[in-house]
């Protein structure tokens, strides 16, 4: 980026990431430098992380990018235009708390949230935008919607059943984008999830019971998360699959959510907002 | 059924069976059999067929129907409410001309029609309705309309391509289904599918080209009937898909499309109209 | 068959079958009337079953077979040179002491039996042959082999995962032939599954045991039974995956095995003995 | 590496990488530097690449690995332990009589060689080790081996068809390693491929010939690379299928093969030898 820029060009929104030294903030970081929409503004890590102070482009293998990580999320936060997070409940809340401040877009991409966080996000969010979502990718958004239309148009003699796939570091069954797709599947047949689960299955676990809808989930290798949403009828089903084979379309969907949040006034929103499926 | 029926009681809606002897007519007869809803009015077969004169339900090894198989099409119709037809080309015709005389509803699921037999339909469906589909089932037809959804949602920067998988018996490829299934996606692009079809791929192809829809038949067993529609972008994957593993579920189409018919007026149908689904 | 048969013939082996109104004990009846190597030497039901005493080709609703329905499982075994019985294992036990009496092959596709069910069987084998197996079709019984042997050839950074699917009527999970699988890869490793097998996944699971084999399993519809062994390394997968799609592949491979059994001496063998895979 | 090793320590093997720009040429480069069990010797350009004479870690975009592109093979080819190429016929005939003068490795992974350019090859392997193979995964060989043993195992009446999968940018079809696969299901039938091989289905082909391969080819979106061998049998189905997911894998295949042939008299070798399969 020049340093000469014409002043009057609007300025392109700063962009900071947290976890920097994380699989995802890298991503993030990498795509963030090369998409000429956007700028990086700044990188967090923890105190005390050995990246602190030193150039992130340089931290992770390649050339520099002229910013320093820092583990100041105050200053840093301050001059964002958006924040892209998926690190941990208790560290989301924090910067929801700065973001909100800085009346800046945060994206967060941060799974496990509990209700006391879904809570404080929600007061943040009365100040500026968040853009939450436990999947960002275009495909999986889609199939939400698809899955709530199949459930709908097939009666509860067609069996609904979750599965998905993901990499052997995973350490939580069944997914969080499994569960939006069966509570997506739930919606269309006009109940919640909750009445309708059935957990995974071991052991004597008797015929199946109409209408509910069960999970299952594997994992192994490096698989990046493949979900199959099933609808098994007699004698035909219907499978609806979506497979992620690279973990960049999370990042890319999240800079893109970063940038479609620019003009938007506070409030919560969600995928099925920023690619205008709702 | 008893031939003490209350006289106040709507008659059953009585079903002529075309092509008796084959598989498919063999599963329709004894679905209608079994069905409450209907009653088998006849059992067509070519004259000289070794079943002439014989009870049809016997001569499929089973309990006697009191149907005697006929070769007189003229007849055995002008007594129907409705026509299921799974024949071939030629046949379907004059079956559609005697169909039309008895006011009856042709429900038709051969394949290989070429523009005159069309013609000749369309001129038929003047008097009474004609119901015609490649696929009878419900999930192929809810499959199509998801298609030409998602072809309409994702850019071109997704690649379509349809695979279909069928018993080592079937003469064509792709299948009329694949085809109808590449047609949805190429509406939802504002396409037709002749500007779009790439043949299956053999030798030095060059790279895909934007845009184009690509089909790959496989062939093996006695596979009933498989489709899959894959959406491919960069870094994921949507697969819309449908497995048919049991014939039974065309024949239930077409008896279900037979019901549906008695009350509506002359013209052609399709099974989308039949579901609901338009 | 007819009684003016040539003395000098040797007599087709006689098969009876157990649980002769069920799902699968009426399409062995089936396969065994329509087998010309074979003849159906009686059909069992249990005391007070509404077939006994009547034909049993009629009772299934097709022309007669010249063989009643019995509940005297003593006399009509005491004439059998095979019995077939897939049942429950106190039934099966029962069979088995007058199978071994009879010096008649015993072929078991019974599931859910215990230690002193086995134990049992093992002593009624002294006598006359059992021919037992989770599943009697030769696709499984290949895969099994080529579970063992990918296991053995794939270090421990391959992750192995089993995935079943079946209809909704099942009542346990994983499913036998799931576990015969998992089975199979523990000993391609050298170890029993009982010290590699992990339930399957709810909730916070942790990261994936270095060496572990997983289970999934999946219900909805008619599905008959599909089993896929995924070896996931990284940026690389392997799936041996088996799908029946005719329960009739079943009954095949247990009349299979009553013809092989014939000549053999008393023992236990298994399907890999009869489709001489071992 | 240190310039100050220990000179009692055997020296590790230096490998060249021809394409050094491309998609593989600097995933090789990459895994090469991080593997400590072997050295970058050498990296090679066509003469006028913009890269000849920097630094390639730099022209990555990454930090320096300390050698400079080069158009002089002669030069660097004389230098080195091995050389891995994933270029195009013309230049792998020009590279391997370099290789063959050096009496080092030549690790192949071109495609699209022709008689003329195999006779050529097999000359220069009188003098030195040469590894060539379509596909360098350890899953794609292993999958071979597999397919041969159950097409094998299974009778004519198992209908045996290669499905694939590649990225919207290839250009030829089937792909080369569904032919490898094709090839070894003739060999378990006794036969070749030559003899069985059905091209690509479409219009009117007739009924499955009996004993026949077919072959379908799927492009779109980034797939690194998919292959099912497909037994379909009456009722049953055998699937045996790779997934390749990251382009790492072939190379670091490659870089496998390089290390094992360090040993290795003069000679023709593939994959299979070096994964210790045959």
């Amino acid at each position: 980026m020049s340093d000469l820029q014409n002043t009057d060009a609007p300025a392109l929104p700063g962009i900071v990431v947290t976890g920097a030294s994380g699989r995802m903030g890298q991503m993030l970081i990498r795509l963030i430098a090369d998409n000429p929409e956007v700028r990086l503004a700044g990188a967090l890590e923890r105190p005390g992380h050995a990246w602190i102070g030193q150039d992130v482009g340089e931290c992770m293998g390649g050339a520099p990018l002229g910013v320093a990580v820092s583990d100041d999320a105050v200053t840093v936060i301050a001059q964002a235009q958006a924040v892209i997070d998926f690190t941990a409940p208790a560290a989301t809340v924090a910067f929801a708390e700065l973001t909100a401040q800085a009346r800046a877009v945060h994206v967060i991409g941060t799974t496990g949230l509990e209700q006391a966080h879904l809570d404080y996000l929600k007061a943040c969010a009365r100040h500026a935008p968040i853009i939450r979502a436990g999947n960002m990718s275009l495909g999986v958004n889609l199939l939400v919607g698809l899955t709530r239309k199949v459930a709908a148009a097939l009666g509860e003699d067609w069996d609904i059943e979750v599965v998905e796939a993901h990499h052997r570091m995973k350490v939580d069954a069944p997914s969080g984008t499994a569960l939006m797709l069966g509570e997506a599947a739930a919606e269309g047949r006009g109940k919640t999830l909750a009445d309708l689960r059935t957990p995974a299955r071991e052991g004597i676990t008797g015929a199946r019971a109409p209408g509910s809808i069960g999970f299952a989930a594997i994992r192994g290798g490096d698989v990046v998360g493949e979900h199959d949403v099933i609808f098994a009828g007699e004698g035909e089903r219907i499978v609806l699959r979506h497979l992620a084979t690279d973990r960049a379309i999370f990042a890319r969907g999240a800079i893109r959510a970063a940038i479609w949040g620019q003009d938007k006034g506070p409030g919560e929103y969600d995928m099925q907002d920023v690619l205008g499926l709702n």
